[in-house]
């Protein structure tokens, strides 16, 4: 790949690069990502980070874990940002790496006013977010002229795990044609339940999407009165994004990635993981 | 930029790549954007394209404009469509670049249904929307765990020009704490009374941003009830984003952006072009 076009930041010692790795294909890594991770001295990565994007980094790294995963504990947010602090002031390069975006239900902002708090220079390199990106390898375009000319994103659930409790339910049902809903696989059924008591049809089309741009990547096509129970029958587990509204049939035509798979799959038995609601 | 780790897709002839190309900085380019640019045999660019992205193509690559700009005439949503299948039937590796992210108010699924219709072969390649990156230029997190659990995106226009009907202004004004406006420059007056009689307060923060990301990157800080005036008192022209709730005030800390630019101008008298509206 020939870069003598571009000239990319440099990664200062002693400082931090809060970084978005995107939804998992590594192809969806910014130039600024892949920078980060070739120079970084230490990179503290969270669980929504594919093992193929570590592996851009040198090999003298410092990986850190701070996320939770398969039973070990989860890092408190405090105890992540001070960590950050530490190991900027040890003079090393410090690379964050969030799944996603940093800013979009990523806590990256509240990381950055521990860093300039304790006076270390930091830069957010952005990520492609699931909600947008993910979508798009599921075929669903997240705005669409003729359906939609706004869209919603929530989280599913709030800092201790619970249903958002300052969210205007009616006026989010009333207010997007589209919503796509962040970590929302945990309250999917009390979510659901809010969005038709405020006026969003049981028939609304709805798509589930697991380890959405990656090779496993899984698409359920549903409705709102029945996705929480097709979720909990088909045993899918978080992180999940879930998207309401119009543009999800447009799958139907749109589905690239699906079309692409199933052309390479067409010699691999194993087939694909597509799954469609025909309960 | 050593790739080896990574199989980046490869772009077939007669298939089309409807690619994002980001917010402007060219290092917020995807690794498949980029690998798309240094293959395509043709690249069907719109107004919202950088120049330093464009000279990323190859040297023998013919590129096509097909916005907007200076006075030249916008070319019809169909006839670019109909273009690209021309294009790829004709054997070509064909690019389509927008700016952002192309399901983002970006016409891409349309595109890719044209495409489909004549049995066109297609990938999209995810972009990073300016109303996530250009803000993150900004200081301004997107979300921020203190102040919203959601985020609506609005476009300022439809596809006529005018101020969009469909939308339900009372629901949006109460739906997200956060609202980030694309487009939104031309009918910004009408806008901002819709969601100030729909109940969002007048001293609400905003943050208007022109040129995202790129070196003359401008960032207006204002209310909700001064901002029109002070954007047409500053002469600000479109593209450009407009940001409205809590999230803003954490610019105050948060601007990486600006902090790094003013280190780098200091040996520079033409100085940064940060504005406050403190008339």
């Amino acid at each position: 790949m020939d870069m003598n076009n571009i000239n990319l930041a440099t990664f200062e010692p002693g400082s931090v690069w809060l970084v978005g790795s995107g939804p998992g294909d590594p192809g969806l890594l910014t130039l600024l990502a892949v920078q980060g991770l070739q120079q970084a001295d230490v990179i503290v990565y969270d669980a929504l980070v594919n093992d193929s994007i570590l592996k851009l980094a040198r090999p003298d790294c410092a990986l850190e874990y701070a996320g939770k995963r398969g039973g070990r504990p989860s890092a408190r947010q405090k105890d992540i940002s001070l960590r950050l602090v530490e190991l900027a002031q040890q003079g090393k390069r410090v690379l964050r790496l969030k799944g996603g975006d940093p800013f979009v239900f990523g806590r990256g902002g509240e990381e950055g006013l521990s860093l300039v708090e304790h006076s270390v220079a930091f830069r957010v390199v952005p990520g492609i977010t699931a909600g947008i990106g993910g979508l798009a390898y599921a075929g669903i375009p997240v705005t669409h002229r003729e359906v939609n000319q706004s869209v919603t994103f929530v989280t599913g659930h709030d800092s201790s795990g619970a249903l958002p409790g300052a969210i205007n339910w009616s006026a989010l049902a009333q207010g997007s044609q589209v919503l796509v809903l962040y970590m929302a696989i945990k309250h999917l059924a009390g979510i659901t339940e809010k969005l038709m008591a405020h006026g969003r049809a049981a028939d609304e089309p709805v798509a589930v999407i697991t380890n959405a741009s990656l090779p496993d990547q899984t698409v359920l096509e549903t409705t709102l009165g029945q996705a929480a129970e097709a979720v909990r029958r088909r045993g899918m587990q978080p992180p999940a994004l879930v998207v309401v509204g119009g543009v999800v049939p447009l799958r139907a035509a749109l589905d690239w990635h699906g079309a692409l798979r199933d052309k390479v799959l067409t010699a691999d038995p194993l087939g694909t993981r597509r799954l469609t609601d025909s309960a």
